[in-house]
């Protein structure tokens, strides 16, 4: 993954050299790095303004005490695990501190032509929206909003496989970054506790019957507290530090969730969603369970599992059934989805 | 349908207050359209530059003797038949002069906000578009050029049958302007003597599963001659002036096309494709033949007609399959499609 152009590739390294919180003079940092002493001291003012705390002092160097938790890009990639090398999102990776939404900018990078891979997150949404023209509260520098251009070679029909594999990668993440057994309900709902703790928006322009992009924006709630939520939705909603009970590094689970996304999409590009589809039902919480799908006549069963396309299987009075898209409630409301 | 905003609402009276090729006094025509001279002959300085040759003699007032023949809004209402009431295609009417697609523009005004019905046509393309990234040859004043904003309530997967809604359109246009036999080929190429003659370019912005807005583009070659086309394209193109003989009036042309349309995605809209099947088979030419269709592997076999989904049914090897998308090719390469 590569900084947006523009927002110096040398940031990383400064931040590379000066990791550990000892002190660093600036004629190690400058050998080190290549550059003029001038030129370390301009860099260290550039981070302090993007919310790193560098102490500096004569004849000790500088020091790194701390950084606001931010979404940086640098920060981001610090937190890549060396043994991660992405295969389609390599960015670059487009950082803003208040947007309208991630995935209305992904959206125009990409009509400008911004290619596969091209990432955008931001501290806060203004606008930030869900599926159905819903809103998504979107507060400032608590969650992960994050949106992804893709251009996989696929008819529109399968686009909303891509909604599974973002569900894929966001529960993944938060299994792989905190103790908390995130679940999946179908389609691409992640719960904890029965409480939704992330969003997945998916939007496509195409020909009738080619891709031309598809945006796959993520919303995950991270810091939020219960009053970053309006009060309907403090029983439905959660958040990873709520459940958890500890706040949770954004940078390090951004990047943890762009790793897990990068890795189920090449799954996907290279054996459709039916090599995804074992990794997608050992998260999912609905098999087993008696559910009703909205729909002319609603569909009410016993869920099956998920098939090679992504479609959910219901048992129910005609059989096993096939559902492609539908709203899907518990029968049993006593039950919580786990 | 109405003229686009600030385009005046009143050009079509005028028009309507001239027409019979005789002379109208300017006290006539004011008292007609409830206006003071002075703005009659306002009105009739901005139709001139519009195209339209209108004499003005003191004494015997305004005759309008002829007019370039444009795709102008008011020309192109004047040509539907007061019979025809649209149901969907209602407007706003956008006219260009010069554009660099129809399409383009159409998209931003539906991602602005534009409604379902919204039309742009525009005289020239310079920047014409077709299927799967290719051009569209688009000389200035002698084709149709047009594009609609349609926002169905159904998922993506079914935005391919309003392609097939489209062709059907075309042909039936051509059938009721002219004397030419239009035919189909699957998907939505329109032939006249086995040369396409028309185009159509489907897009679409959606979330995974619901459309947001279509824009169905459409282009017929009406008046370009040979020489309009390049020539590598000269024996598989044609227009309705190159094949009937004599030149079509554009207008009427646009105005029978758009009343098609309305009609067909009205019935779509009401039965799905299945209320237009039988009406698709009626100008199908493949029905019968024998095809191969590309893939892998390729499907080659007798062509059976078409379902209700619009999928192309080719009886081959493996007994009859449904195709949904793919390039036909007759495999006795002597015949013609007629």
């Amino acid at each position: 993954m590569s900084a947006s152009p523009g927002r110096g590739a040398t940031a990383p390294s400064l931040l590379a050299a000066l990791e550990g919180n000892g002190w660093r003079s600036g004629a190690e940092i400058a050998q080190r790095l290549g550059i003029s002493r001038a030129a370390v001291w301009k860099q260290v003012e550039r981070l302090r303004t993007r919310g790193y705390d560098i102490e500096a002092t004569a004849g000790r160097g500088y020091r790194l005490v701390g950084a606001r938790d931010l979404l940086l890009p640098e920060a981001i990639e610090a937190s890549i695990p060396a043994s991660h090398r992405p295969e389609r999102l390599c960015g670059p990776l487009v950082h803003r501190d208040s947007i309208d939404s991630t995935n209305l900018l992904a959206a125009s990078l990409a009509r400008e032509g911004a290619g596969e891979g091209t990432i955008v997150v931001a501290e806060q949404q203004t606008a930030g929206r869900g599926r159905l023209g819903r809103s998504w509260v979107s507060p400032a520098r608590v969650n992960f909003y994050g949106s992804v251009v893709l251009r996989p070679a696929i008819p529109p029909l399968e686009v909303p496989r891509l909604t599974l594999v973002a569900g894929i990668a966001v529960a993944e993440a938060i299994r792989a970054t905190t103790p908390l057994a995130a679940a999946i309900k179908w389609p691409n709902d992640v719960l904890l506790d029965g409480r939704k703790v992330a969003g997945v928006l998916t939007e496509l322009e195409a020909e009738a019957d080619r891709v031309r992009f598809v945006i796959v924006g993520i919303g995950v709630n991270l810091n939020a507290t219960r009053e970053h939520f309006p009060p309907e939705l403090r029983d439905k909603a959660t958040s990873l530090a709520l459940a958890g009970g500890a706040p949770v590094d954004r940078a390090a689970f951004a990047a943890a969730l762009l790793a897990a996304l990068d890795d189920a999409y090449a799954s996907f590009l290279a054996g459709g969603f039916a090599a995804l589809r074992q990794r997608y039902e050992a998260l999912h919480c609905l098999t087993g369970r008696r559910v009703e799908v909205d729909g002319k006549p609603p569909i009410v069963g016993t869920v099956r599992g998920v098939d090679d396309d992504g479609a959910l299987l219901v048992d129910g009075a005609g059989g096993v059934q096939r559902v492609v898209s539908g709203e899907v409630t518990l029968t049993t409301t006593y039950e919580t989805l786990r």
